[in-house]
């Protein structure tokens, strides 16, 4: 296999957010990720290039599936991975992560991820330590990964992203998923709609490249994607969480709103689900639902991010 | 050495309970499990059959002692092992338990180890899930590896297990360790009496091909092992739980109650103890004790267990 | 390489403190742990020398940067780690403490690393185990690996460590690294000083063979290296916490104090820092600051010791 030719060269130190990459950064990340998905469909997943490297994954807030979908990736690339779990409590102060940050930098890891209750805090720790950082999310900022992980599974589903209309439904006020989508798919020529409550949707959303709807009906007429986004809750104020009830009557995925949007339409949502209130049971589990591919593409894209930053040849070429 | 003769084929896909497995399978398991002791004996204790394969160890009650010999046992056998320790209180419903088991098989495990307050969570996740699902103790139902290596315990000290009168003596009512010990026992030919006050004895018990006994005295008379059980307190309503010292006075395992036994009877814990409460510090410790013993075969017999289920002639023969 | 002239035979089976270490001991650590420093600063950090041995990391005290350190010394020498974290409240017997680590030595471990709260429990522990015992720190008693990191750090910064003057400032009373500091500068020729307040000095620390000082200025004088210590307020009585800002008035290193000490004087610190405590800003980031050399050495002193509790020379000579 001719790699270099395959997968140029990804000419970033860090990956600390869709924006900033172009159409060939993503279309090579893609790439890379989806020649790594039959490498978790083999026994033998493991593709020892990083064997004696050293990945740290630093998370500030709790996130099962995500840490372990990054904690695979590095194993199966053959690297040392090690968990830190810091209570957000015992960190109160901004210089407390970089000291945090200083001292993991410090053991000398190749590769740190972060997920951080603060928009710019990897981009804060890109420029303290001496290897790859990547944004595991960043308050209401970026997760970048979730958004490759989704063009992944979309692009394996459909063939391509150019000319899709992807609707992006619920809370997106709070979504850095939804965020790093948006960007992605603007810049891979996806046609972006948002759709949800006028309560839960940022200010400057025109902005970003997207139309905008108050109606699940509008805006998932015709689309070839429905991505559901997770409400988040415990980020609202008391006063303004919705009822669950009046919510899931309005914007939760059931089989009458999904008749909008094309017949082969997929189904998708970043996880953890709330039943019932997002979305109803019967589509999660239903023919139009890939929430699971997602799953799977996170391990393969992170594997191929890892992969990217790390590279040897990064070191010997002009781009680096 | 002939592996295919000396461990036949082990033909289940999962290792749910010990109900289910026969006189051969039990062996297949055992003599698997006595070839392992010798590899954690070592100096390199790593047998790399595994070699990237995937073991994840999901633990939704906290249990430090066989997280660690499941841990152990698939990092001695080269796969890939993490732990992720779900906080009961996090997952209230048994949609989520699916959900959490879905997303971890999306990440294309090889082996998933499970624990769970809830009776029948393994045997729900092994329906729903492509890989190997082990239970590792499900509310008061079975936690077949433990049975696995009491009895590789008491066969390496008594060169046998039909025949043998077991004595298994406490809190039987909330005992899994209880249940996969008397269907194991029975299955492998030897006699099975249970011992406790009658608060502390399933309803059912007596149809589990056992002997009754309220009193230790007669429950030990001329008994070959002793297997003592936890007093699981926490299992209890407030006012079941019976006073500390009245209980160690009429079930605690102390020198005077031991001596009906046979001399060279064996003592036996789970762990982790309740010294003072179930049994005598100097019993414990003492000669006939093989609680040590017990640990160490629990790492051996989860070896085998492993690779049992994954060994790759599964997927050559007739019999897979 | 003649690795048996560079590295004597390192005469110990287990590393409880500083105390007990001779002067060619500690040279014999040293020089391993440099020539570790730069295993870790290359691509390929693996030094398989423990492949296939199993490295436990038995905290009682949760300790994110001595474990960090720890795990990835363990994994770089090519052992398999298992983290084990206890929380001190499931422990409240002495008994407690030996039952898990005689639970965990019969899974086979090669090397314990220990944390508690109790001086002595490593020691208690190293009694009862079939395998090398590391203290990661005791109560307030003994952290030889922090003594053996700073060594190092200042070796490698001014060529030697005999003839140093070294002050040591802050809370001497609760600290077992000063407390390991002491024992080992003494028995590599250092000259020792201890600064702080009197109700944070121990009765009998003149008998350690330090000169006592509660004024940073005099104590400060002409010193080679200032080691600053973290104000333990968790470890006071609620009466006897100092006032912050007094303390820092008095004891904190600010520029003004630092200016006693010889104009190349190296500036440490154990992390975690409470800067504007026991240190300002400015200074801990200052250019005669070492911190995070200290924190790399640590991981090159920890591969150090490992290596030389389980060399398999050990074995073969009269010295083991």
């Amino acid at each position: 296999m001719n790699a270099a030719t395959d997968f140029p060269i990804f000419p970033h130190s860090h990956l600390l957010g869709i924006a900033g990459l172009s159409y060939p950064d993503v279309e090579t990340l893609l790439n890379r990720a989806n020649a790594n998905v039959d490498v978790s469909r083999q026994r033998d997943k493991k593709k020892s290039v990083l064997r004696g490297l050293t990945h740290i994954n630093l998370f500030f807030e709790a996130s099962t599936r995500t840490q372990a979908s990054f904690e695979l990736a590095g194993k199966r690339l053959g690297a040392d991975v090690m968990n830190m779990a810091v209570a957000s409590s015992s960190v109160k102060k901004g210089e407390t992560l970089i000291d945090t940050a200083m001292t993991l930098n410090a053991m000398r890891p190749d590769i740190l991820v972060i997920r951080h209750s603060a928009a710019g805090a990897a981009a804060l720790l890109s420029q303290k330590v001496g290897c790859a950082v990547i944004n595991a999310g960043d308050g209401a900022h970026e997760h970048p990964t979730q958004a490759l992980l989704d063009a992944l599974t979309i692009r394996r589903a459909k063939g391509r992203l150019d000319g899709l209309t992807v609707a992006i439904c619920g809370d997106v006020l709070h979504s850095r998923v939804a965020r790093s989508n948006i960007i992605l798919l603007n810049t891979m020529g996806a046609r972006v709609r948002v759709v949800g409550p006028s309560t839960l949707m940022p200010t400057a959303i025109r902005q970003m490249g997207t139309e905008v709807f108050t109606s699940m009906r509008e805006g998932l007429d015709g689309a070839d994607v429905v991505m559901m986004l997770r409400l988040q809750r415990e980020r609202m104020g008391q006063a303004l969480v919705p009822s669950v009830r009046e919510y899931f009557r309005h914007y939760g995925l059931d089989a009458a709103k999904l008749a909008h949007a094309k017949p082969d339409a997929l189904v998708m949502h970043p996880g953890p689900m709330n039943r019932g209130v997002e979305i109803a049971s019967g589509i999660a589990d239903g023919p139009q639902s890939v929430i699971e591919e997602q799953v799977e593409m996170g391990v393969a894209v992170r594997m191929a991010v890892i992969e990217a930053l790390l590279d040897p040849r990064k070191n010997d070429g002009a781009t680096g």
